[in-house]
């Protein structure tokens, strides 16, 4: 790689703060949109003010990666993109399970968002004798007692929980223990999480807490 | 009000960050569990290194709204409770409807973590005529055409958008038309936000990315 190419770090050389981690994922979505508008270019600061940032934030947030930018041009797009697309881990396919298929698991095996962000749906997990055996959106649902063997023919390294509350902590030890490495949990409870396993919780409550504080204050937008 | 209580001010002054209102719900969730727990006082460091955030940004992100702490003492949790949940809004009782009662809208009307938020589902709405007329998780589903009506009767504020993304729009032009003020949209698409109305966008996408950067970087928990 060139020294006038954008170079991403090996790795990041200190702790990451969340937010800025979901800010790559806020820049990478609005580069996409301004490929598909035609732009080749991009500066910080327009880059900012589209996503409501100073200029400062991204050039920071970006820092913690490498050098990307270059003088007097500004970001090349198509590159920021495969670059963050590196640090975020999804210039690889990810094959990912869902355990519970009730209305929740029918909705994410349905959610159009996954597949084109390089998350593919490869299996489905259930205790329920009904619905093992099925497809759902394509992808075949397993009794849970088949984690391990289905986890290892598919290399799978995430998995989305989306059981009761009171079945998550069982779901998540199991699947630590065959591996997988990260959850993303539905469940409104607090996991006890197995050593090297990742977890990132949706908890929609919060979500709405934000918008009714949004509403109260009225910060439209 | 005293000089020794807590005083949320009348509103900040200046724009809050969206990060420090995302850690205000981290702070309320974590104030109850200590409450659950029996305790009644936390040092702004015991309460940051709980949620592996430092003291400063703790008392600064409070500092936006008041002030809080006791010499000596710390927070006082209950007090605190009350004074995040009053900033957020929670502390009244929202009346929510819920737009497209699909596989993510039928979840969405069973998720428990709403309704001890001070979230309450009053009212669902569909265009289709198989569920116009029926009850899910106990909340009745209306034709998209009696918005007005509805929405007036129960003085509905706030609404979960789940349609499809194509119907996504129009569905917020006329919840805003009825006179919502908030919508918490899980619809992947970008919406033009009607004038006076608050949006928070729920893309799972971007949880997983999150998910994905921390198996890679290996920052577990």
């Amino acid at each position: 790689m060139s020294d006038s190419k954008p170079r991403p770090s090996a790795g990041p050389s200190e702790p990451v703060p969340k937010a800025v981690v979901s800010r790559l994922s806020l820049y990478l979505r609005e580069l996409e949109h301004l490929v598909r508008e035609g732009h080749e270019t991009i500066s910080s600061s327009e880059l900012g003010r589209r996503l409501g940032v100073t200029d400062a934030q991204v050039r920071k947030d970006l820092a913690f990666f490498g050098h990307f930018g270059y003088p007097g041009i500004g970001y090349r797009c198509e590159e920021l993109i495969l670059a963050i697309k590196r640090i975020l881990g999804t210039d690889q396919q990810w094959a990912v399970a869902l355990v519970g298929v009730g209305n929740l698991g029918r909705a994410l095996l349905g959610y159009k968002g996954f597949a084109h962000r390089g998350f593919r749906f490869v299996a489905a997990f259930d205790v329920d004798a009904a619905k093992v055996g099925t497809e759902v959106e394509g992808v075949p649902v397993y009794h849970l007692d088949r984690l391990p063997e289905i986890v290892r023919a598919h290399r799978i390294r995430l998995a989305l929980v989306a059981v009761p509350a009171a079945g998550a902590q069982l779901v998540v030890d199991r699947l630590a223990a065959c591996g997988v490495e990260g959850i993303l949990n539905f469940a409104p409870v607090t996991i006890n999480l197995p050593p090297a396993m990742c977890q990132v919780g949706v908890d929609l409550a919060i979500e709405l807490e934000q918008l009714s504080f949004a509403v109260v204050n009225r910060q439209a937008g």
